[in-house]
């Protein structure tokens, strides 16, 4: 069995005006990559520089958290849009990032987008293919942008087709069914850190995802690496990711060192 | 007297959603320069794609026009803003122009700031430090961005201590008073072609400003360069700025015959 | 075969900022309903009060034109919503509007869905009866508020259940299928005068709907009401809207004689 | 000395989308007139919807709270607006507040400037005018609509030339300055208890203003009631609610008993 390499990720910076959702500064201490709300979902331009400057001093890599143009309702209300149209959105998003990572002096890493336009790009190749499309966009020679997405869905067939990285997203805290399918929920439920180890630990060492029929799914053979996303509105979100990075962290030094 | 080379610059890519302020595709044809708007006053993402798209074919150099963030009151609305706040608000703006840019393959040329708050940074050294300071963010060592702005004000200023290229503007269906104050109006009234003629010829060629009192009074010795604004919501735009465009076009083509 | 009475209805107020889409000053002479933007895809606080003062002015019967909060799209890109959520949506909204109402002295007369929410709500009941309960919050026994919508839909069908007078709409310068259906158009080609004289009068005398395979289906017979919607933004509008309020207005009068 | 009723206020119902500012159940337990935001400043037509309904249930009266067009900055930057827009923009806010309260069964109580608008219009003859103009459109022979505002300032004088209740509002929880000008903060210390109590009672007691030099000022004469505004986002603003909603209930008891 090949070695999964893993990352944790983590959405942040969605906060706005006066509003603070998560303990980003705290969170970003347990984290490799930070997917970063661009203001249509959440944030504002404040709330982004800081942020950034956050993820820097963490040397957290940072992606794009694009989303539908829904402030009110988070970008979790789906909305149709046309593809050509979906990519200008997530231009428009990327694009207004990036002026902070060039303010900082750092580089985009990844994009995944949030919410709704997570699940509709992930079941419409068309759609998926204009978003990831935006990763060609800003990638340059020495700095390729990578997809975070969804695994077997349209994310990862757009990403192949159009020559972009992609990496495949596990999640810690939430549910699978019986079939492998994910169990998106709106509130989520606290996890007892456990149950978050042994799900972990058999991803990284079996390469399978636990089910919540006790069962264990084989995840695809071509797949090496990973990034394990915890939820920063779960509850105990920053003891959650602590306990998810060490063990990753540890995973990830085996490799290191068994490739010697 | 030294030549004063000099360009026609309009402000662009200011309609919304369905809505449009003017003919942009004709205007873009009788410009050197387009100061196009970034969704805070006005446009959208879906028309900043196609307004840079625009620019690009017509070999116009792209500038940035961001504003305060008042789409209702499209950005003419003064709004007191703290210098590092209204700086991440342009960065934000110029970002995600810039990712137009990158889509299309060109690079930003110069940031002009739009409405209320060009007025505001003209008056405040400390906001004009902060809207300057983000044209040393964007700009690169193959590609410097200028700043575009109000001769002998705080953007000047500003510009020289930042080390940034200023581009003074002088408005071409405006008045100036005796004084040589820009009086700016919120309508603008229509302006004859024999007028604008006179205007633009006794700047480029005498290096003076036209006053409502018929009096001249001379532009700054230090400057070589001048952009000339065309409203585009002046009736008879299109007409006005190829008129400037084609005076302009004549006197730079003398002064690189004279350079030869 | 009953007689039936018609209005003549158009959206209205539907600029933003400094943009205008139409000409509603002059509109608003030739219609009887007004279907009033309220701010959430179209207009904004200042010219809603204009908006308000025009229909008063003319002695036009006011609606609400509520719409997804989705100004950047105009409001035609349909959205998840729940219904409590949608009704929220909507009271915030006829709210607004109802205030200018208050200072200009003239009351409610009617509600109608403005866009992609219009189509949804005419395929969903529980979508249908959270917006037709708007109109119960918002009658009075002196002012009761009715429904515009599309006959035949869960629009009728929820004005029914509640007790709401329902208003069908049919429109002059779309198609309709040989099965009757409504052929929804982005931009609205210009229709000639005659093809528009023709399906009024073909409506008002016969009670019969022209489709496009020139054949007829007759209306539902419980119908003695119907409203005729003049789009705003087709090339055209003025003109016919005055031809269609002179049939209209020739009919009523003719029914008002016959019933003495 | 004539006595002085008093009421407790406080202004709920800010959070926006999923975010939460401050506990509105508990805090509408603790007072008796709520200033609910209308969505432009914070809130939005779900959140208004469930404060409306616990404002009822808890029999507190409710009251307007617009604001600047201004959400990313939360009301708080001053906006430059002309008179007859900013009347039209509270008109909108009211009434869609008043949409919720009749969705409910109740009636609007008063109205009170949120943020920099407040302070705007106490300053200025012209824009209290304006927004004491609303409390008129709003205001019922049955139900006359109050103004909640600065004593001794352009509140007070626009709501006597108007012929407008005016309610005075006085701050337990900020400190007043020798001469008796409230001191705003933009993040609120915590007080203690004991301080608290003592001002509230030399208030109600002495009809004084307490003073961070441990002077008093003498209340104009006046006034025989004042509304006491506890801050939603103070720490502890529960328990001082509280505090201050019990010495208020206390005082007005005495006086409704004394007046037998």
């Amino acid at each position: 069995m090949s070695p999964l390499r893993a990352t944790v990720n983590c959405d942040l910076g969605e906060g706005f005006s006066l509003y603070t959702l998560t303990d980003d500064e705290a969170l970003m201490k347990t984290i490799h990559l930070a997917n970063i709300a661009c203001g249509f979902h959440a944030s504002d331009f404040t709330i982004m520089d800081k942020t950034v400057q956050w993820a820097k001093e963490n040397s957290v890599l940072v992606g794009a958290h694009p989303s539908l143009p829904d402030r009110q309702g988070f970008g979790r209300r789906e909305m149709i849009m046309k593809p050509e149209e979906l990519m200008s959105c997530f231009v428009y998003q990327v694009g207004a990032l990036c002026g902070f990572l060039q303010k900082h002096g750092i580089v985009l890493n990844h994009i995944k987008p949030h919410g709704a336009i997570y699940g509709q790009t992930a079941r419409s190749d068309v759609l998926a293919r204009a978003v990831v499309g935006v990763c060609q966009i800003f990638s340059t020679i020495d700095h390729p942008v990578s997809f975070v997405g969804l695994a077997g869905t349209a994310h990862q067939r757009a990403a192949e087709d159009l020559g972009i990285k992609f990496i495949p997203e596990w999640f810690a805290d939430l549910e699978y069914s019986q079939s492998g399918e994910l169990l998106i929920t709106q509130v989520h439920d606290p996890v007892k850190p456990d149950v978050i180890r042994d799900r972990v630990e058999r991803l990284l060492n079996f390469h399978e995802i636990s089910t919540n029929a006790n069962t264990f799914i084989p995840l695809d053979y071509n797949i090496d690496e990973v990034t394990i996303c915890c939820h920063s509105d779960t509850p105990g979100a920053v003891k959650n990711a602590e306990l998810v990075k060490s063990i990753v962290d540890e995973n990830n030094c085996r490799l290191s060192g068994s490739s010697v």
